[in-house]
């Protein structure tokens, strides 16, 4: 079995008699901050936020369609009024972000040097219900995103962009210089991007996402408004809201923070993904619940306002337990997933005006999803346990949870889990996005680099000298078809 | 029934008959971040923590007794090889500080112009078990808060103490400044302080307490290590305790936010205590919940290391929990309960070492528990319905809390929560303290003032022009005995 670098050298230590250097584990957690607002129409309040930051000079990144839109150029232009300060707008975002589009972004940011920054994807602020999304427009994660690296390296201005790219992919660096305030608003009730550290792009050349993950890159305030969501359409929400859904489930189920290893020698080395710890658990668990209850009420009616506030609450507070806790095994074999997809069967989800191919991120993170949680079952029964009763709708101590034996709770995880998903409408499987058994190899070898989540997953994490190749190689086949 | 200003102006303007000026109610909420770090020995970090963060100079705040110790000086000596930095230590933090101990305080803080501070009221930290707890040693709360006053007087140099205090007091300024990091570092379970951004003072000259609630005041981080109340006396962790358990109960109960008038102008207007809330909910039930699992696990044995540990996240957790939603009539009515004790009944709490006379704050805000929860429960019967559920050890679905209707909820939830304090050796009411029914209107008018939290309490916070006289005096009256 092929061991990564890192640590291939633990284990190798561990084969001297003695004195054997202790690889400590970790032994403390910390909880990132977020500042959050929410209100339906809040969003009224930016040019405020401004000038109470005392903005200089603002970049506001948003989308090309948004740019072309009278109700966003009124939305400038009231911000203008009510800060009475210059803003330039970066308008060429675009989704799934790329090595080349950040270069552009941060070209531009650079140059001007801004004290703040606005990510503002924001298609539907202020529209009239009756005016269509727009085109394959580019919703919040990509955006803020976007601005993350932005901001970032406009304080580095000098830094290449695999300075900061998530090791082994990049360096990995450690940020140590306090970045531009950032307020992100949340289009999509999704990535959480509003809260967190974390901004992923698609290495084109490698076929799969990765990004950067710290703290540092956290927005100064996020504006969580139900009037922003209000026109995305319903495969988007949908696709978005599952990407809430595994959020919380792998940022409960990824080994504990005292499983992690190494002990950082010095608390800024931290990471932000730190293994499931007693914060990140109270946020993914109640964002669980209520994806759990109310996605479902999206697909039937995605008009449905209170599902859409809920899902909105849910989205940012599995960003706050994820941010601080980490996923795993969904998200790590999801980049792959969408990324060869574009090469390979070049599937297109139904519901997205685009003439690419796309497996949504949401939704290449749900194909696994059965799989992986059988998988991870017995490394923490009670909380597969707990998971599976919120899936069935019930409590942890009804006699239909307690009469399953351990061993079993994954085969129940596993059948509940795809039940929820086909109820959403998502295909079955990798097959069903026109991958096959010949296909499984690539895919974990596009899998195998994500060490910054894989680190997290139970039995591969907190197994030393485990790279996972032989569970990924089973999981990938086990979701070719359900 | 007398008026306060304000609501006299809200009220009056009612009575013309057009055009009435809408005073528009909260539609937004903001959580605003607290950094925590959870470990037990993670104390050890911080000279690290200041060096990461750039510190030039670091005024260290604690309280008399720590300076004479050897591991404490030992402590700083490590604290200053580690960082190569400055630092000055102020060793005259007393418990309850009251305008004078501020300003004191204040003055040295503005000599030196520290960069950084650190509130370090550690009379434990590295002592051998065997070594007793310092005599009248300060506790967490003291020394964070008059830390928070150090820094915001150091940033304001010009600034009078009541400028910032809480109107209509002092003149409750907003504060628009950046104030220097703070490194918030509890001994105690019970105040929260290392996650708020409240501050509370004796004004000695009133017989009662108020503070500063600002978000500007909050930590730039808390460090949360249970080796730090190892040596605390089980008097002190009970009292600590107390004050966890009502600062949940208070925000999971106060007015919800949407209900709080007026709505703000400017969103740096909007108050740091909003009403309760979807966020802090989650935080302030998690935190009763451990509360009462935990705290008569400490009265039985108060080495009992998990219930210590399970107490301090409980501690950080409420702190969340309050901080962005407020805490309401105990916590209003304590204050002239604790203060008008030292002219008055001159109780002296038992476990507490000292020659003067304290009801220690956790108690004082208990005192009031059973009569309080009993007048607040109709105003939202399922939250008191949960929280009865927690008292009783049971879930809102069993049928013994499904069988009592919301009229009785009040009278259930009085006998509960007495039982549990009951249980923790609590003083069975205001007579036992030393106070009689001639004392009620005293301190009715000692708890009038506290408009801040009193803002906040179902029946009063959100009835226009409700002064709340005539419901105090009977709180009074019904905290008499029991």
């Amino acid at each position: 079995m092929p061991v990564a670098g890192q640590l291939q050298t633990v284990n190798h230590l561990r084969n001297f008699a003695t004195p054997v250097p202790t690889v400590e584990k970790e032994y403390a957690f910390e909880v990132a901050a977020s500042n959050l607002r929410f209100g339906d129409g809040v969003t009224a309040e930016v040019g405020m936020d401004l000038k109470n930051m005392k903005a200089r000079k603002v970049g506001v990144l948003t989308d090309p369609n948004v740019a072309q839109l009278k109700p966003m150029k009124a939305t400038l232009a009231a911000l203008q009024a009510e800060t009475d300060l210059p803003f330039e707008v970066y308008d060429q975002v675009v989704a799934e972000p790329t090595e080349e589009s950040w270069r552009t972004a941060i070209t531009w940011a650079r140059h001007h040097d801004f004290s703040h920054f606005l990510a503002y994807g924001l298609p539907s602020i202020g529209l009239p219900s009756f005016i269509n999304y727009p085109k394959s427009s580019v919703g919040g994660g990509s955006v803020i995103d976007t601005a993350k690296a932005a901001n970032l390296f406009t304080v580095y201005k000098d830094a290449d962009l695999m300075d900061f790219i998530n090791a082994p992919i990049g360096k990995g660096l450690p940020i140590t210089k306090t970045l531009r305030p950032l307020i992100a608003i949340p289009t999509t009730a999704g990535t959480g991007s509003e809260t967190t550290g974390t901004a992923i792009l698609d290495i084109t050349s490698r076929s799969f996402k990765t990004g950067i993950a710290n703290r540092a890159l956290k927005p100064a305030l996020g504006i969580v408004d139900t009037h922003n969501t209000e026109s995305c359409p319903k495969a988007v929400q949908i696709s978005a809201g599952l990407d809430v859904l595994f959020h919380s489930m792998e940022s409960y189920t990824a080994i504990p923070y005292t499983e992690r290893i190494p002990r950082p020698a010095n608390p800024i080395l931290r990471p932000a993904y730190q293994g499931s710890n007693p914060v990140a658990d109270i946020f993914s668990l109640w964002a669980l619940r209520t994806t759990v209850e109310n996605l479902p009420r999206i697909e039937k009616n995605p008009d449905d306002g209170e599902a859409r506030r809920q899902m909105l609450l849910a989205s940012s507070f599995a960003g706050i337990g994820f941010g601080n806790a980490g996923v795993h095994l969904c998200h790590g074999m999801s980049y792959p997933i969408s990324g060869l997809n574009k090469k390979g069967p070049k599937y297109k989800h139904p519901g997205y005006i685009t003439d690419l191919p796309i497996i949504p991120h949401g939704i290449s993170v749900a194909l696994t999803g059965p799989a992986v949680f059988q998988f991870t079952a017995p490394s923490s029964p009670e909380r597969h346990r707990e998971a599976l009763a919120i899936f069935n709708g019930t409590t942890i101590s009804d006699p239909s949870i307690t009469r399953i034996p351990d061993r079993e709770l994954g085969a129940h995880l596993y059948e509940s889990i795809a039940r929820f998903l086909d109820g959403l409408g998502v295909p079955r499987g990798l097959k069903a996005v026109g991958y096959s058994a010949g296909d499984v190899e690539k895919l974990v070898e596009g899998t195998l680099p994500q060490r910054r989540v894989l680190d997290l997953a139970p039995g591969i994490g907190d197994v030393v000298g485990a790279d996972g190749r032989e569970y990924l190689t089973k999981i990938m086949e086990n979701s070719l078809e359900y």
